[in-house]
């Protein structure tokens, strides 16, 4: 085994949208093709309990979620592509971790403390208002994700950095307590160039903003999220500016060079905004309709996803299995002979 | 299935002595051969992680406890019987429970509180200094321990009963979230009569007073270890006071009524020391021999102890694997079909 190890969480609370795909699933999708690498992908549904209470939406997104991926070509031979809920090993890693991680780190975490810090300041009597042991404690689970399968690299954003250094601390006194070396002490990988695309308001497109072009919209609404994009009042004839236009930027996210280029030119010399608008939509529906079609025939046989996550399930046990065996002999769980 | 159902924890860090024996031991093998319950006891063998980081003596102390309890006559055939950390449904549980469980719920623990206010006095900067998250979270893997089987019953000791009281609490919270009765809300039994044994030194037979004489030492290290017990200066021929003497107490608890008012008599004459512990000796030995030739022969077969254990597991996962899946539908997690 000499590939590098890559894993990479999905988190499973909405539905893929544009600025998902471009910021995060696109360059996934093309890193699973690398042979170099061993890549592991998992839709972080035990994570997903934390925020979201509602089985339904928790059961859908995770049904869109694994859809998306598939219908845009992961590769599920290469890559090993499961829930996180189908490998029993990582709850027992967690708790196993759980005994060699501070409290103190926990209390260090930056989600944790954001939420102490929204309760001081609604003025709250018990800085931990609300907040769940899920919450607290999830840093220790998502070292498990990455724990279990020795992933050496994992891509993360800014925000996620601490969490690496958390599994990397856990790691570390693991192998020192129980004098082996059980893990490998993952780095994560901050890719500063990740696209960040704009949303129907011009603000960053999320979820919690409302203001997102789910990736797989029929044609029809499609079309219509596209022209509510929010632009200016400048009108057909007068020149316009590319580099501060949302709609220019989806565009060129979804072009080749030669195209954003050509755009750019219509751009300075007046294109009215119908047009522009009509132009993304034409460009995004080339570009997603076959997906599309696929994503759709897919979400129909909800029974082929099943089979393909558990496959990918069988892939995962077959490394966390032998490896969770190894941890409890370590711990003195071993079994009787 | 109108049986009690009834769980019980064995803690897994030491060698059972006299004094678990009468205390824990004795009372729960004989309520597991009433009919009328069904009752699972189980080794806390990943709670025995939160305080010990020595894997060869929780090794040691598992194939002791699961030897002890066979050799005492644990009716394997009713009662369930099994390792804690055979069942992998039980970390995957208290994930689930940790996403409904406040953390406020955990500050508030005991064992926790004791810790801080250790550190405090200790004139510790950090409260948390040397706690872990499985210090700090172990009442929700308790909850779990409890849930998974819809115990009724929890027999436990009067510093246990907050535990219970919590896993009501997430009990509560869990089925009222999610819409249903999943968990049955469990019961702290606390058996006020619990016989606390006196060890070598006359302070309570306890693991941390290093004053225990154990339950299956052999006969020449048990002669050893009661001719050790500490007495008076009396000598014979005084009348000694049974109510205030250790050995008397030891002697009381393996002895019928008969035998208890013969040796009361006994001390009342003026018993020597000697003699008295030559015949605590004698009783103590009377009653271990037979299940000490049993602990013997099964520590020499621990092939055997784990096919026994296996055989528990096998038979609470065939409770665990179901509920554990209706649980996973309950949150959002289940199957696409």
């Amino acid at each position: 085994m000499t590939k590098t190890r890559v894993l990479t969480g999905i988190t499973t609370t909405g539905t893929p949208h544009l600025g998902n795909y471009v910021g995060a699933i696109k360059p996934a999708i093309a890193a699973s093709q690398d042979p170099s690498v061993q890549s592991y992908y998992f839709m972080a549904d035990l994570h997903a309990l934390i925020k979201c209470q509602e089985p339904q939406r928790v059961q859908e997104s995770r049904l869109e979620i694994a859809a998306t991926w598939l219908a845009l070509g992961l590769d599920t031979d290469n890559a090993i592509f499961y829930r996180q809920s189908d490998i029993p090993e990582i709850p027992e890693l967690t708790w196993l971790l759980s005994c060699v991680c501070a409290k103190g780190l926990m209390n260090r975490a930056h989600a944790y403390k954001a939420a102490v810090a929204e309760n001081e300041a609604a003025g709250n009597q018990d800085p931990d208002k609300g907040i769940t042991m899920g919450l607290f404690s999830y840093p220790v689970l998502m070292a498990a994700d990455i724990l279990m399968f020795n992933a050496k690299k994992v891509p993360v954003g800014r925000d996620q950095i601490q969490h690496i250094e958390m599994a990397r601390d856990m790691a570390g006194r693991f192998n020192h307590l129980f004098k082996g070396q059980y893990f490998t002490l993952p780095e994560a990988v901050v890719d500063e160039r990740v696209e960040v695309l704009g949303g129907l308001d011009g603000r960053k497109m999320s979820k919690s903003y409302n203001n997102t072009i789910p990736l797989f919209a029929s044609e029809k609404k499609l079309l219509k999220l596209v022209r509510k994009i929010k632009t200016n009042s400048l009108e057909p004839g007068e020149p316009k500016d590319p580099d501060n236009c949302t709609l220019f930027q989806i565009y060129s996210a979804f072009a080749t060079q030669e195209e954003a280029d050509a755009m750019r030119q219509e751009y300075l010399e007046g294109i009215g905004w119908g047009e522009a608008k009509n132009q993304l939509f034409e460009l995004l529906n080339e570009h997603l309709r076959e997906p599309r079609e696929r994503y759709q025939a897919l979400m129909e046989d909800p029974g082929h996803i099943e089979a393909v996550l558990l496959k990918g399930a069988e892939r995962a046990r077959a490394e966390a299995a032998p490896m969770m065996d190894r941890l409890r002999h370590a711990v003195g769980l071993g079994r009787f002979h």
